[in-house]
């Protein structure tokens, strides 16, 4: 690889004139040209064509084959407005296309053509929130989204608090941290070295987030404790209350629970009434991971799935998900005022001087983790405005309705075997089995699951190097390998559906 | 505010039709006439106008004020595009433009054409940055950037690792959490309760991000110890060993010194090599916050200011910052090949699935904290490509040279105070004392330094309700308020240096 950084090491140098197009802001003489050029190709090429039923969903390239066909490398010398159209064009052509209606892959897809216009917007104020001062508009639009959304849930409008972080993990994490500084705000001085251990508590389908950000925050990964799930991937009230007392019997601390609505797998909702009676009774923190199946708090028909979210502390919800905003726009939303700042504030008096000439409680930056800051909200709020609370809705419904009739018609038909017969969230897990493994004596063959398990990540090849669709796979607890459509794409209507499942018989008949 | 949640609560209730524009998806029929009027003014008037000297850098409203002036609320029912693009156009009105040659104000600014263009192809493209499945050009796009960024800082190209993070705080805490992993990993199991307690070292002049994130991850802020800086705000090297030596002393356990390159208020590069050596001595790992200097490392003529980075165990470095890419861009880099894999892996079986059929080594997401990210390197990249580094080092170059110049210039004005003779980076720290306050008897009351503190608020107020510039200030332990210009944005020349000094005399000469 050419090495830029290679004759950085020390003077004597030779230095060659300054390149004439180097400078930081854009120069209509310069630029214009380009840069029209260049959203041109992206309008036709990433947003109309990325999403076109007619192309394909990724151009698959190995690893190797792409670094031979993409010059990724830096070099001394930049490269002229010509060849960088064609990087354009060619970062576009390699790239996997999550706005393609046959992305159903992962909780995230979909060009929005508002959220992308917010989006862009944004990056040419190129603001950074963490005062009024510097970011008017975005601060009061984030106080405008975040109270919204606790309405949605049923919060106080006046009075509880948000923000916008970035991700979903990072926002169980804030939840994990409002939770200790609640239960003991002497640790944000003092720290967890030589106080009593705390748990938190999660179902054994919860995102691996709630671990992930448990170990960061110093409990350790022992002190998370995985509650049993029932037959349809729900929390067990039960066993969550059990596995309480049992963690107060060893002398530890239960300081949180951690539903989930939305699973990230089976799309599965805790049973959040039943839930916060266990919290209420032991004094622990109610969190409510509703990053994925936040977004059918939106709609009347679907939002009794989140029945008792009101009643909890905090909230996850990240509407780039089943609301299908670009990526990323996180929220974290509690009913308690104060609990963000008072667990993250360090009053740095180089940013947050008090000696302003306007109300400095607008400068809202100080709760947060982060000090430079996108504004993840304008996309949404943009999105919001554009189709209004009827017009998302009407998407949330959209995505449940094709759910069911994918779920539908994949129960009736041979070869398609559900993994929940009745799943709640546009998560979908079915099984494909091939022909050569229907038969009652294939089924009962003692290597039928480990086969079985082999067919799905045959399949997902197949479809890759295809490029005609994309749908995850994955095993769970014992089971083996299965599909796991997600859908919040509202683009789709029951014929992609149809495509779907015939395409998935094309890839999988022959095994 | 007519409340877009009111109508969520139960069934029954009167369905209104679905909205006609509520998909997820750009429909060129439905959508194209939008876009392209949308990017025309996000073009015209954000990125041209929005950086013309001609043009304001703020039209400043107050908070009531612009909540009355721009319609924020949510409502049931979608706007018509044409009143999405006069929202546009007022969005861009009322923010402030940090892309404006007069905003000076904070450690990033600048509207990058190719770092706008990068970005924008990023918003169009939509992914997710966990897995070369879905992300297989900003996976290999991402080892490239960090391992030509690891090479000009000196760590060994291959064998390293580091990832891109959403701010310099976050990178920060990346630092933190590898550095006790490396020196207790059985804590990511254990946790801290009942561990020997901890301890980080950074200066006093050090951003806050360190213990911000320290008390996220369970130090507590009390075993955050402050080194003293010298008098040009650099760590104090024997400061550091004493403070080492007393945690030692009380059974605690030093772990980390957080070192930093280019202080946020002065400036000021820690002096690394003499760092080094006490962290070697005492086991400690070396971390550096080169966030905001890092930059200066792609200068042969300033790379001297971060002499002895190349020892250290890890470096914070963004590239939104000194070298001016849109926000957020930036990187956490280390010398250690698996720490930031081994501290923060949960190998959570539906995403990082082993049994792909390609080399799922390059599945590069679980090292992070977060699950789903947005591809903030693609935009780097892009400005590196059409640059070069020789344009990423004259563009450091020019900004140095503002700075030498500006500093040159205030030196010998008349109302001018350095804070330091010789600021290192482009950060130039002064006082502007107004005409009032200059005469002997004038600086000899005992009220002038609290009658100097209120100049620089008042000039801000000025200088914010015209429109004419925006710099910051900030007190400095018993330092009274005092501006603090930052020099990113390589679009400035001398006569910008000029046009910046006789506003703060029009803005300041008669209080």
């Amino acid at each position: 690889m050419p090495a830029a950084a290679e004759m950085l090491v020390e003077p004597p140098f030779e230095r060659s004139p300054a390149p004439d197009d180097f400078q930081s802001a854009p120069d209509p003489q310069k630029h214009d040209h380009f840069i029209r050029e260049a959203v041109d190709t992206i309008i036709n090429e990433a947003v109309y064509k990325g999403t076109n039923r007619e192309s394909r969903v990724v151009e698959w390239l190995s690893p190797d084959e792409l670094s031979a066909r993409l010059d990724l490398s830096l070099d001394r010398t930049g490269l002229s407005q010509e060849k960088l159209l064609s990087l354009v064009e060619q970062t576009i052509r390699y790239s996997v296309k999550p706005g393609h209606p046959y992305f159903v892959n992962q909780l995230f897809s979909s060009v929005d053509p508002y959220g992308l216009v917010g989006q862009w917007l944004g990056d040419a104020l190129n603001p950074s929130v963490y005062t009024y001062e510097v970011a008017p508009v975005f601060t009061l639009m984030e106080e405008t989204v975040l109270g919204e959304m606790r309405a949605v849930v049923g919060f106080p409008r006046e009075g509880g608090d948000g923000i916008f972080c970035p991700g979903g993990s990072m926002a169980n994490g804030y939840a994990i941290s409002c939770a200790r500084h609640y239960k003991a705000p002497h640790l944000k001085t003092q720290g967890m070295s030589g106080q009593r251990r705390m748990v938190v508590f999660t179902s054994e389908d919860a995102h691996y987030s709630i671990k992930k950000m448990a170990v960061l925050q110093g409990f350790g990964s022992d002190n998370v404790r995985l509650v049993k799930t029932d037959a349809r991937g729900r929390m067990d009230a039960r066993d969550l209350e059990a596995q309480v007392k049992d963690t107060l019997d060893q002398g530890a601390l239960p300081i949180m629970v951690s539903a989930t609505s939305g699973t990230t797998v089976l799309g599965a909702f805790d049973p959040l009434e039943e839930i916060y009676d266990v919290c209420a009774k032991y004094e622990m923190w109610m969190h409510v991971d509703a990053a994925w199946g936040g977004g059918a708090l939106l709609s009347r028909r679907h939002r009794h799935l989140l029945k008792g979210i009101e009643r909890a502390d905090s909230v996850t919800w990240n509407p780039h998900k089943m609301l299908a905003a670009p990526q990323q726009c996180s929220t974290f939303l509690t009913r308690h005022a104060s609990v963000l700042t008072d667990a993250h504030a360090a009053n740095a008096a180089y940013l947050f001087q008090k000696d302003k000439f306007y109300d400095t409680s607008y400068d809202t930056g100080d709760k947060h983790l982060q000090c430079g800051r996108r504004a993840d909200v304008l996309k949404f709020w943009f999105m919001w405005k554009a189709k209004g609370t009827d017009g998302l809705e009407a998407h949330i419904d959209k995505l449940f309705d094709n759910a069911t009739y994918f779920k539908n018609m994949i129960s009736e038909r041979p070869g398609f075997e559900l993994v929940l017969e009745q799943p709640e969230c546009t998560n979908i897990c079915f099984w494909y089995v091939p022909a050569s493994l229907r038969s009652a004596e294939a089924r009962s063959h003692p290597d039928y699951n480990h086969t079985l398990h082999k067919v799905a990540p045959k399949m997902k090849e197949r479809m890759i190097q295809k490029g005609s669709l994309m749908v995850t796979y994955q095993p769970l607890r014992d089971l083996p390998n299965f599909f796991r459509l997600v859908l919040q794409n509202s683009s789709l209507d029951h014929k992609d559906m149809d495509y779907i499942i015939e395409e998935l018989e094309r890839l999988g008949s022959d095994l």
